[in-house]
């Protein structure tokens, strides 16, 4: 790799192609694409939301998405058409007990899912039973012990923590991203290899600023706002200054910094 | 810029160039060179550790690198020396005084300096006035508020707390990578992009277990155990378990996640 073609020598053009990431879809999903004719399941679509990239970035494999809720799986079908593609197939299932083959897909990819789960190891090794040996898995999660921003504010992290301890209540784990490397060994995969994806948002990243950190993040920690009141977790004076201080991030000397991690492994 | 040169097809293949760092001299400083003939200012360059990169990445350059420790600088030099270049004048100054007339140097380099001062912006502002008109500066910083890993541990969290309580003691601040871009621009630059550079280590990088978790990061936090105890900030047992936990992280199932900030900007 001749490291002089990819970075020319201007300092000023010395800045990496993952900082050009200017959406998540960017970050998360523009190195992933399957071959034609391979068939690649995506286990736990939700509406859809991953669901067309994974369509749009490999027009010519087969995929099959399923999830567990019929509401999500016909709003995720909507979108997948209204985008154009006719390339994935829609089914009701449940994760630990889908009708498949074992080795019946060439892929498996698992984004936002992980984190829902309290049994996260039992999940990848029902997923690896109906890949063919030689494919591989994708797992894509986040890990909200990984937001901090500038200016700092104690509220700020308090109300990212009723989020983490909410999701915890439920079963999941909102800090997930970085045990992808042991949960994926643990379910007997080879070569696993995670590659973490931060979103760096400042003042010169208006996309970001939007999309992410307003519109993704903080949007986010202001939908769990009621519950987590109502849980006893924080006080409504407490949580309304976390969040405000979470937009105050998204100001032209702000900076929110989060981290997505992508893994992805072998079936031997 | 065509994705498929640069990834590969094969989902397996597609790990970042980024992901490939195999030592922290790779990750913060393989972009970094500057071209033949050009002078460069390497601002509070103390033992020399990054000197010797700058030196091997830009032969051709002209390199002053200052210290306000002339200890620290005959160390840097003896470095310099040993690893056999010789395109590095290295003097005694102080970054707020430095005898240069304005407008001496092409570029300016600044690692590891900033989170040591009590007026940052102050300091890039008296580096400014140092540069060309067009001219660059690089800053480099490191952030501990960017630290996580698994397993998670509350007691490793606050060993690392005490270095940063410490480091505020002394009038500097641990947690300035994040700030990098206020900074920067509040100093008067045009044009500042920040890319942040994670330290991310898991099982299967063995060369980053050794060098950054456990000789760098945890070895830097033993070395303030003593400290810390003794300003009161800590329990001696709460630290070891902390520092305990933090070498934990460095098994085989272990994970560390740190993150350096790298910023380029113009002098207009």
């Amino acid at each position: 790799m001749n490291n002089k073609y990819v970075h020319g020598y201007d300092p000023r053009e010395n800045i990496r192609l993952q900082d050009q990431a200017s959406t998540l879809v960017d970050l998360l999903h523009t190195d992933t694409f399957y071959p034609a004719g391979s068939s690649v399941l995506e286990a736990g679509c939700g509406v859809g939301a991953q669901t067309v990239s994974l369509a749009k970035n490999s027009p010519e494999a087969i995929i099959t998405a399923i999830d567990i809720s019929e509401t999500s799986l016909a709003e995720a079908k909507m979108r997948v058409e209204a985008a154009g593609f006719s390339n994935v197939n829609f089914e009701q299932g449940d994760i630990f007990n889908l009708r498949f083959e074992p080795a019946t897909f060439d892929h498996v990819f698992v984004c936002f899912v992980l984190e829902h789960l309290s049994r996260p190891v039992e999940a990848l090794t029902a997923l690896k039973k109906l890949i063919k040996p030689g494919g591989t898995i994708t797992v894509i999660e986040g890990d909200h012990g990984s937001t901090y921003f500038y200016p700092d504010s104690s509220y700020a992290h308090r109300a990212v923590q009723c989020q983490v301890d909410l999701q915890k209540q439920a079963g999941g784990n909102a800090n997930i991203g970085r045990q992808l490397f042991p949960l994926i060994n643990r379910a007997g995969f080879i070569d696993v290899r995670v590659s973490p994806r931060m979103v760096y948002v400042d003042g010169s990243r208006p996309a970001l600023i939007e999309g992410f950190t307003r519109n993704t993040f903080t949007a986010m920690i202001e939908g769990i706002r009621e519950a987590a009141i109502e849980a006893g977790m924080i006080g409504r004076a407490e949580i309304d200054r976390g969040i405000k201080d979470l937009y105050r991030t998204a100001e032209a000397d702000g900076v929110f910094c989060y981290t997505f991690f992508k893994a992805v492994a072998e079936k031997r």
